[in-house]
């Protein structure tokens, strides 16, 4: 069999089953055997940030990689601003990047440049095969490396990159490689004691939950460990997921600013850390401390879910998580805001629905709004590279075909990543995308304030979207849409949208 | 002054008057500082590939550098693709990347990445600024090394990145850097001398024109060169400015596909090289060759246009160049194809018109048929790496703010900096797009025969672009938008919005 062939069975076999793609003339060979390994599924993106953000909300919501593949050099540009946001969620990703043949190298062709530097900035692991018989053991060891902890990177990227040349795919002579499973996380004793008997003795702890912990078993071990020893619990600023909902324990995020987030730490004395990292100001501010950690708290790094649960039998071993009721509200009336929108949302947040969060300042009001609505996930901007939501909520979309998505987007970031809707239009996806349309980049209008800039009319102009119409850009690759100019729009819409399969778009006009 | 105001009015007086940004947090004193030296004209845009094309095509007709100012890794990620084609269009271009505060970076925060690493693939110099002190410096060494030639990379980048911290930019104690200004590009009289020599012995010389040589002086000498000597002339296949139509010598240009430039370039015993590199195929299939130089060809550089001035003195002082007659030809009527769409372009092309091409396989009947159009220039896509023609028909534009520019536009490129028509309408300028709708990856049904895939129904389906609306999609970003069916609809059309200020889209209908 040729390459292109045993890497695409490399990857079925070892369980990635989906390829988010925008190919070219070099990958052409592997698009054609994706009519020989049936179990592949190719799915189409307009753009390359598609592709990868997509990839991420998969993995996210699959527990397991995709696959994606890019063109050459540029195609793996246009996709780094959502690996670094996968690379910052510890996502699982497989890519393959297609290169020129390795005789055509030396001639410098157009679209040739350094696609191992540009993988290496966002990927764990970064390899080319060479010759067809290399191709099924290289795409193996990516995908296990994977699948593998996140052990290498300071920023925990789980990303694999192949680079394949075009003569690799073609030529004969190659076989499929064995991919070594994933072992489960385990747990680390030494870690669960230590954590355990700082509990036992000190006052003013602190839980910071991150990455697998805020899955439900997490939640409700580190809420058995809050109600057994008085430790306070609080969730990283934006985490890859957080199950949230009626059922399961609910637990404030740490706030984006930075004063804000101060005040939730206050007084802490012991910072545990499970699955998150020591929490830090986003961006710096002149006069601002970047470290958010109170002066004179030690920080304790008790490591992942599988540790806190462990911690959990040994402090709170008959004690009760304390689960988030049921108080779905009503729905408001009257003018639309960020305010009311939220409680739109959550009034009409349907049981399992993935949320897919890009709303930046119209989304303020959205955590505690949403705290007592059913259950669902809540997939967050991890690596603050905008145009990630409609990826995410695509390739979420795709891994859980019987779950509502629900992708609540700003405007300025939506229009990054826009192509997404072609994709679930093509792919009959059941995302509902709410765009919060405040024409304006709200947020920097915000940061050019707490940078203490000046700014006068020219620069504030820099920071306006004045112009856009989201009904029309929807209806232009396929999607459905409609505009709500008040809370009773929205709620009319939306419930009707909810009912209804397929995509859809709900452009709301927020001030 | 501020590091911030050092960097502006270094820039301004470089000659660097536009900026095309889509800034964030770590942006937001050059932001504010926009408004204290006014002459920098700040030009937001959406996405960040469209900034950096729209700074490529600025360049390329203005013939000095635009500035970029992008947030962090990621805003440079977006924007390595259209880097990538400038880089190989040997633009001048310098580069802002804005970073997190020299003190922030040990916290590893969300956005933080490896800059420097990214913008070495594409540029002839990367710095960073440490202190506001070095900001002027290191600006004024940035513009100066992009208004020099393009020596050190073996593409051709005239592209310069300089990573500017946050507080380098708020700080203060920084003043302004004086720029060496450009030395006008010299003549080699050895080079020109050896190739008169070779000329007056030889037959079967092709000069083979790239970079500056296809402009009016260059390829008026290169036809007086061929008057007199009998050596044949070609055009390298996407040359980043090409100035054609009635008046100036014409020249065909090498093909894409390497079989028809194979047969061009036959028969040729010494190819000479002005401005162009040694041709190549732009992908390797199997079994066919990469390298261009027929067998038994010498390949001889001549250089740059100066150096073709010189040429022509030494072997064709009395010679006159022949210039493209006018012959403009009627509209034709009735079906729309690519041929007909040639036609009615070509027949209603303006005067000094900037025509954009990434019109990709719609677009092959183009250059024939407006070879007698009135003069204009034409844009190519230099580096292959798709979604350039939007953003550089905006940068165009903005150059030329006197001169209408047409973008011929393929779909599925399109989609990739769509977002450059918001510039487009915000800013008012004078762009006709022209969106060539067949509804595939036309190319890639092509190259999948080319490489010798099969490819069966799953793997076709992955090249097609149904549902696809670019009227929505215009009019979605604020530019009146039509579609036409047939040549008379395309003609009328045409005629229309050319006689109107403003953008424009017309999404043609082809097969």
């Amino acid at each position: 069999m040729n390459g292109a062939q045993a890497i695409l069975r490399t990857l079925v076999a070892g369980g990635v089953e989906v390829c988010f793609t925008n190919p070219g003339t070099s990958e052409m060979h592997l698009v054609a055997e994706m009519d020989s390994v049936p179990a592949m599924r190719g799915v189409l993106c307009l753009f390359e940030g598609v592709a990868t953000g997509a990839a991420d909300g998969y993995a996210r919501m699959a527990q397991r990689p995709a696959s994606t593949l890019l063109h050459l050099g540029p195609g793996l540009g246009n996709g780094l601003a959502n690996l670094h946001n996968a690379r910052r969620a510890g996502t699982p990703m497989v890519n393959i990047i297609g290169d020129h043949a390795t005789y055509h190298e030396r001639f410098d062709a157009p679209l040739q440049s350094d696609i191992a530097a540009m993988a290496g900035t966002v990927s764990k692991w970064v390899g080319r095969a060479l010759t067809a018989a290399q191709a099924g053991a290289l795409t193996a060891e990516a995908v296990g490396c994977s699948l593998g902890p996140a052990a290498g990177d300071p920023a925990g990227s789980r990303i694999a990159t192949l680079i394949l040349p075009a003569d690799v795919c073609w030529s004969p002579g190659a076989s499929p490689g064995a991919v070594t499973p994933a072992s489960p996380a385990s747990a680390d004793p030494d870690r669960a004691e230590a954590v355990a008997k700082l509990l036992g003795t000190q006052q003013n702890c602190l839980l910071l939950l991150g990455g697998d912990a805020l899955l439900a078993p997490g939640l409700t071990a580190a809420s058995r460990v809050a109600q057994a020893t008085g430790a306070r619990l609080l969730a990283e600023h934006a985490p890859a997921r957080h199950e949230r909902g009626a059922g399961i324990p609910h637990l404030d995020r740490l706030a984006y600013l930075g004063q804000a987030a101060a005040a939730q730490l206050a007084g802490t004395q012991h910072l545990i850390l499970a699955g998150a990292r020591a929490p830090v100001t986003f961006f710096a501010y002149p006069d601002s401390p970047s470290d958010l950690v109170p002066a004179g708290c030690t920080v304790h790094d008790l490591g992942n879910a599988a540790t806190l649960a462990q911690l959990a039998e040994l402090v709170a071993p008959r004690a009760k998580p304390v689960a988030a009721v049921d108080n779905q509200a009503g729905l408001p009336s009257g003018e639309l805001t960020a305010q009311t929108a939220a409680a739109v949302l959550a009034a009409l947040l349907p049981r399992h629905a993935i949320v897919v969060d890009e709303a930046i300042t119209s989304g303020r009001f959205l955590a505690a709004a949403t705290a007592g609505s059913p259950r669902h996930d809540w997939l967050s901007l991890t690596g603050g590279a905008i145009g990630q939501g409609m990826p995410v909520a695509t390739g979420a979309a795709i891994a859980c075909p019987d779950r509502p998505v629900l992708n609540l987007q700003a405007d300025g970031s939506a229009m990054y990543t826009l192509q997404a809707l072609w994709t679930q239009a093509r792919e009959g996806l059941n995302v509902t995308t709410v765009i919060f349309h405040n024409a304006s980049y709200a947020i920097l209008g915000m940061e050019l304030r707490r940078v203490g800039a000046a700014g006068g009319e020219r620069s504030r102009a820099l920071l306006d979207l004045p112009g856009l119409d989201f009904v029309h850009l929807a209806r232009g690759m396929g999607v459905p849409a409609t505009r709500a100019a008040t809370a009773d729009d929205l709620a009319a819409q939306l419930a009707g949208v909810l009912a209804e399969p397929g995509p859809h778009l709900i452009e709301a006009m927020v001030p």
